[in-house]
């Protein structure tokens, strides 16, 4: 028999959204593993989205700082949020993570109209970046409770979206109807000698029959009327904004992200829309990591027909297979269309549910199903590597 | 690269209690399987433990018949039950599944006193087993709704159990308190030229700690005063059938078997107490097909501290292991003290579960749960056998 040890695995998970973060995911893998194969070398690699968590992570990751701002929340009430100052060398980065200033979380249940929430606390946070001196801000998308366009964010830093009779339009997304204008005369002088990159998901357009009213509105509390005068909303934002800057945001991929903060700080600032694995997973040195791995677990809080379109799993699987990597995902729930994920490189896949629990209980409970779960997973996997050497013997033998 | 095609697979699953015969799951699980090795040679051997659903599977499995028959049911009504005629040469025999005359599933929950419900029906299916001409009769145990040292199937039998007065005692495990003497004189003829064996598990005992009352009765819906009185009446029920047959009922391995109608058979008729794999799995022929697996595929409704105690999927991986060959396990529930089953011989096990659901939808749903969950870990159990092919690949180039 061959020996096949140490076996060397990279852990690169996403974090599971309202249960656990990145970190605690790879370490409950990582604890699972080790049960089965206790002499295996593992590379935990905790991945963000751009999303909720992702400055903590990030900060982590490079060896940066977390910083406490509080800013004017999604329904205008004061949060306490937090932007990342990364480490490492070039020029002085921030992270700023929407969600921690404008996240869902913060949206109380009873206030989900996506319509009136604000981005204003996004806004503030590039501030107080730029009061820390940074002029490369990345701005993580993902998890958001508004769809204001990013109108918010760009008031707080000094932008005026004005209607027909001159006067600043309200906050929130419906307001921007009424909008005819951007005064960008009293904008923050430091936003011309800045880098700003949005980390977003590029499957995400501003408006149409794939725009954020329509497809994001709903999971956001939006009814059918609500999503209807938002889209009108949007469409008439769009206008604004180009007439600013030229191109039409419509379409574009990316602007969409976050309710339209992407469009917002494109057609304000010019903000470049990236891929968020492109800006992102980079500060993870995550390739390299993975070319030297001989099986790659990751995972998400859900596997499903929205993996492939641009989720965690679905991105480590396709870096993976570029250096022909096996990937097995874990995941909380396995839902619809989850087989599609085959065809993005993830080899197999597992849920993580030992018993019929409910959700709240699943979640309470999930560093210790991930563990339990990666452990069956792997001796799965044991199984498979014997059973290939067992026919490898017999094919040697006869 | 070895070619390893065709795999063999033995898919030799258990029943899922109150919602998949052991046919349907090994349906289920061939049918998971081909989606991913479409070429495997699948050999199919649905088992049966005694209990609920025993009596088809073996009818079918040996092409024998179901023969239909109205019996007193555990509550006094009539219930519509079966024994199956097996197929296959030697002796004509007959196999009476408990459960299906005095199953919990017949009690109704509001009924559910294991001291008051009867195994008159048992008794009643071997009468008719008689009567179709078998002279070997097995008794399946297991799933039981009773607790009456089988003094029901007794009395249907033609026995009497009398007080002190000398007058039969009532049905139903409380009333044997009362009993004194067995009186035989009456007792269906037929009896003494019948080879009786009782399929159970061995562990079960009549009295004590682990004896019927303390064990089941709870389960089987007693409360702390039902289960002080039927222990009672169990030790009592032993010391009458001891004065008839000698040796102490009460410990003896089986005798406990559906509420103790393991001792009353043994005690009234010397039947003999058999570990029900013992008796039953010779029907399949399971040693043979798992001397040919590359890969055997069990499963049961749980896997739990309870499955290395006498349930089919360890009982399955001891026989496997004979041979060395690897197995894995399905579970529609993981429980408490499932890691023991490893060293059992059951090499892993997943779960069918994919997103949290009530157990009610979890049931309805089994079939379809158990493919995808068969799918699932075969897809892992091939990563597995890629890894190793790329190990062994890498040894040889190094």
């Amino acid at each position: 028999m061959t020996a096949i040890t140490p076996l060397r695995f990279v852990v690169a998970p996403s974090g599971f959204k309202e249960s656990l973060a990145a970190e605690a995911v790879a370490s409950a893998i990582t604890a699972g593993l080790r049960r089965v194969v206790p002499g295996a070398v593992v590379d935990s690699v905790p991945l963000v989205d751009g999303g909720e968590g992702s400055a903590s992570t990030l900060a982590a990751a490079t060896e940066g700082a977390l910083v406490p701002v509080r800013v004017t929340g999604p329904v205008g009430d004061p949060v306490d949020a937090h932007f990342a100052l990364l480490g490492g060398s070039g020029p002085k980065t921030a992270f700023v993570e929407m969600a921690a200033a404008a996240g869902l979380r913060l949206v109380p249940p009873d206030a989900r109209d996506p319509g009136l929430t604000t981005t204003r606390g996004v806004g503030e946070l590039i501030r107080a970046a730029l009061d820390a001196g940074c002029r490369r801000i990345l701005v993580g998308c993902g998890d958001s409770g508004t769809c204001d366009g990013g109108a918010g964010a760009l008031t707080a830093l000094g932008a005026r979206a004005l209607d027909a009779a001159g006067e600043p339009v309200a906050d929130g997304g419906y307001a921007l109807a009424g909008a005819v204008e951007l005064d960008m005369s009293t904008v923050d002088e430091r936003m011309a000698e800045t880098e700003l990159v949005v980390a977003c998901n590029p499957h995400n357009v501003l408006t149409g029959p794939s725009g954020v009213a329509t497809v994001f509105g709903p999971q956001k509390g939006a009814s059918h009327d609500q999503v209807a005068a938002l889209e009108t909303a949007m469409t008439q934002w769009a206008k604004v904004l180009e007439h600013r800057c030229g191109p039409d945001l419509r379409l574009v991929a990316g602007g969409g992200a976050s309710g339209g903060l992407g469009a917002g700080l494109a057609g304000a600032f010019g903000a470049r829309l990236l891929s968020r694995f492109d800006v992102l997973l980079d500060h993870t040195g995550l390739d390299a990591r993975l070319a030297d791995a001989d099986l790659v677990i990751t995972a998400e809080g859900a596997i499903d027909f929205q993996t492939p379109r641009g989720k965690v799993p679905a991105e480590v699987a396709r870096r993976a297979k570029r250096y022909g990597k096996p990937v097995i995902a874990l995941a909380g729930t396995i839902g619809r269309g989850a087989r599609a994920t085959h065809d993005a490189g993830i080899d197999a896949y597992a849920g993580i549910l030992a018993a019929p629990v409910p959700l709240t209980e699943a979640i309470e409970r999930a560093e210790e199903l991930v563990a339990d779960a990666t452990e069956r997973a792997i001796r799965l996997v044991l199984v498979g590597s014997a059973l290939a050497t067992v026919a490898r013997v017999a094919a040697e033998a006869g």
